[in-house]
């Protein structure tokens, strides 16, 4: 046999996950069977098992993955700009997503994968509160997402664009408490007509008045 | 055997409902089995049931009792008042609420019921992305939640205190998504420290600059 190169490999688990998420967002944790799994992703349980130890490693790895990601660009261009791309996929159905899905296969690309990335996200709300091992593993990531959200506040504040007259952690878990809005209010599939303005709002909360205007 | 008055009947009622809360929100609707529900209710499936036609109805009734609830506390004191109460009752512990209960009883009162109210509505978030017939049902009173949002705000308006450069609705929108955010963030566990302040710079946001300050 010949040996399966590491390219191979990451983008076999890649296919996994992208097919878990969706699986697991549609189903619910405990509804996601193996055979579900199997339908989702293509592929045998004995080729996803041979990525993932069992059905709770797979969920973890599909939600870090989501927080990896996460972090990478809030650090990059921070947490209103991940709303706004979050905003923007909803309202095309993923197309810029699905574009560009050849280049990176593990991001959200299909139409189905937007109530999907949105699912999965109450799940592991959901899990957090009924699994005391979970809360603790996630723990690490929220507080990752946090920390990179506080960091580039930071940044934003010594280029003099932030307002300075309220704290950066206020300001931070403001920015936070927006995005966990989006994104409950997305999955329950509340209409998001004025939402871009709302964003603006958002925005310009936590901005210096803009004395350009004035 | 005597006649049950009206007033027995809704007491027994709102029992059922609180019972019936936080067993959702312990187990998800799924894991909510009717021995489950005896427990919590401490009531016979018999006396459960002839007041609720089955779990379904159970669960929309909790779910419809707490949407009501919130439309008559946003028209009374504003969105954002019930986002500081929801605040306050997660950091005593419903404690103000545990004193009230003798004389309301089907408000959330014990301990346990914050995290109970808070997973229901995770529920049924979650609820509304797996079943058609009660999202359906359900969209009549967000719309109504909505609604009064909306109407409160027109009369702070028409007050002089919010701001006048932006859309009600999108400052009612605005208003709602930092709820849902908040929902979120105190269901999944997350710390909740600066909170206050975050709910102040949402205010904020939505009045109009105190010129009494300048």
């Amino acid at each position: 046999m010949p040996r399966v190169s590491q390219d191979q490999l990451d983008a076999r688990r890649h296919e996994i996950l992208a097919g878990a998420r969706a699986c697991f967002a549609r189903y619910g944790y405990e509804g996601a069977t193996v055979r579900r799994l199997e339908e989702e992703t293509g592929l045998s349980r004995g080729a996803i098992f041979h990525h993932f130890r069992d059905k709770e490693s797979l969920f973890l790895a599909v939600a870090e993955d989501d927080a990896a990601a996460m972090v990478e660009t809030v650090a990059r261009n921070g947490l209103v700009q991940v709303m706004r791309d979050l905003l923007h996929r909803v309202a095309t159905g993923w197309e810029s997503g699905a574009e560009s899905r050849a280049e990176s296969r593990g991001e959200p690309g299909a139409e189905s994968d937007v109530a999907g990335w949105l699912g999965t996200q109450l799940e592991v709300s959901r899990r957090l509160r009924t699994d005391a091992e979970f809360a603790k593993r996630w723990a690490a990531r929220a507080d990752a997402i946090a920390a990179a959200t506080r960091d580039r506040l930071l940044r934003q504040r010594e280029a003099g664009v932030l307002r300075v007259d309220i704290d950066v952690d206020v300001l931070a878990q403001f920015l936070e408490l927006a995005y966990d809005g989006l994104v409950l209010h997305l999955a329950m599939g509340r209409p998001s007509v004025d939402l871009e303005r709302v964003l603006d709002l958002v925005e310009a909360a936590v901005r210096r008045p803009n004395h350009r205007r004035s």
